[in-house]
């Protein structure tokens, strides 16, 4: 069974390694390029890198980000000489950006690298960027656009967002991989990932929301999975962000700014009570345990999540 | 009492901290830049850096390059991902490079950012760069033309070289600040580095051997220090390079070398009996102990030799 995830970072990350316990080789992540920066030099993918991260099975889960086991000489000795210390790449990261920077500069197109380096660390699914070309995603603020890692590391996402753009995607077009992926997909799993500005960024990429409704126009089954629970994002600024801009920020939300792509979509049990409004934007709806604290619970919500998919009806009880 | 030093790397930093343990902030080190390179995206100085830890007291004297109590933790990874592992950066000298590409991309100009980095490493002298554009060293074997860095660090001085060449010599010239070093010396030490491949490049960069030929003309001394002992070189392939380029690996091969820009010469005690034919060639010269084994000797060596320079006549006994 193909399946497709479009994912941003640690949600993301999280439903591509349940998914991978299921499908292994047979799963392709679309993942967010929006979030990418360059820093000292270096390519930084930090989306990408999560996922990557954690399908290698060296994510921290306890600090929820980065490389478990992780040393920071580097950015300690940065530190010391007055450099750049709001971004702070550990000394196992960096080794993963300069080799990215290394294969870029050598004139190597960034999803063939993305694919190199998930062969380099023992990835069985593929992780595809949702494009070669740079896609920016930036914030407006009362302090005017900032980069997204300036209001989300530097800002600590306390700024309100009025609105959100992807600077650089009108130039930006989806690779064959991509296409190649969509056109042989099974199932396509929307990750519980912000959907303001990690599947969003996705979504608006020319060539990547025509290939999905021609997915779903041949029966393909699109699930998302909320990243609202209880009316609070898992983990980032989701629900503040659909707040102020204008959206509601609960399951009944999310679904909303994923209709009409979607055609199935995944509550929280603790949203018990949504999914009838949910089901009246003509969207069957399935309750579960979304929040995937350990490797277990990743693997049993990415099972129920395709069980539910390839279902034939399905409502849920 | 004003110093110019003219250095390269290993050799040009002993000679640069006896002379800081003399004059101070009085000292200005015109460094070598032909040994730079680009490594990951990141700007990678050498010579430079070699100079600035040694000032900054954090050199590492038994292993004779990089820093004190150094790390490998992100070379080690980049290793595990098969990344570039010949030339490898320390975790701590890696925050270096960091540091000096933020600053470059920012716009700044290498010379300023150098005597910045020196500010934040709290380093009295000057170090400055022979010239604010890139010169790449490049050596002739029987393999091709060689990029210094592949010749000195991944082939390890093995190939015989034929030939030396600066490229972008042509287009680079020196700075304002290096102009003005020279133009209020008092005295011009030439370090013991290697004559052709750390000395040439700089007298070979627009603006800097006929600044040093009018300072010379005005009656400033310009003393140059063997790094040739016994016909060896003391670190480095400097006997193997004078021989294969048809010159002659010894003190007096040196200083054919060098003349007739400098005026005096210093030798060691282990090469008597050459100062009578390095005489011939219009120097004076000193025997000295020039083997800079710890502080002490590095600072005493270095009042020799200012003594020497500005002594009002002076062949050595």
């Amino acid at each position: 069974m193909n399946v497709v995830l479009l994912a941003g970072g640690v949600g993301g990350a999280k439903m591509a390694e349940g998914l991978a316990a299921n499908v292994g080789r047979e799963l392709s992540i679309i993942v967010n390029t929006g979030d990418d920066l360059e820093l000292h030099g270096l390519a930084v993918w930090p989306d990408h890198d999560t996922v990557a991260y954690t399908l290698a099975g060296l994510d921290d889960q306890v600090r929820g980000w980065g490389l478990r086991d992780e040393s920071w000489t580097v950015m300690d000795r940065l530190e010391t000489l007055g450099g750049l210390e709001w971004f702070r790449l550990g000394d196992q990261d960096l080794a993963t950006h300069l080799w990215r920077t290394d294969r870029l500069r050598a004139g190597g197109r960034p999803t063939e690298v993305a694919l190199e380096l998930g062969a380099a660390m023992g990835i069985e699914p593929r992780i595809l960027l949702m494009s070669d070309q740079p896609v920016r995603t930036e914030v407006l603020t009362e302090d005017g656009w900032l980069e997204f890692q300036e209001y989300f590391v530097h800002r600590h996402q306390e700024p309100t967002v009025r609105q959100v753009r992807f600077r650089g995607v009108e130039a930006a077009e989806t690779t064959a991989e991509v296409l190649a992926a969509i056109a042989h997909a099974d199932v396509i799993v929307i990750a519980p990932s912000n959907p303001i500005v990690s599947i969003d960024p996705i979504l608006a990429v020319r060539g990547i929301r025509p290939a999905l409704e021609e997915a779903r126009a041949r029966g393909v089954p699109m699930v998302a999975v909320s990243g609202i629970v209880g009316g609070k994002a898992l983990k980032g600024p989701a629900d503040r962000m659909l707040a102020s801009l204008g959206e509601e920020s609960s399951a009944l939300g999310v679904a909303r700014h994923l209709v009409p792509l979607i055609s199935r979509f995944v509550l929280d049990r603790v949203d018990v009570g949504l999914e009838e409004e949910i089901s009246t934007l003509g969207v069957e709806t399935l309750v579960a345990d979304t929040i995937m604290t350990d490797d277990a619970a990743r693997a049993r919500l990415a099972e129920e999540v395709l069980a539910f998919a390839t279902s034939t009806a399905g409502t849920s009880p």
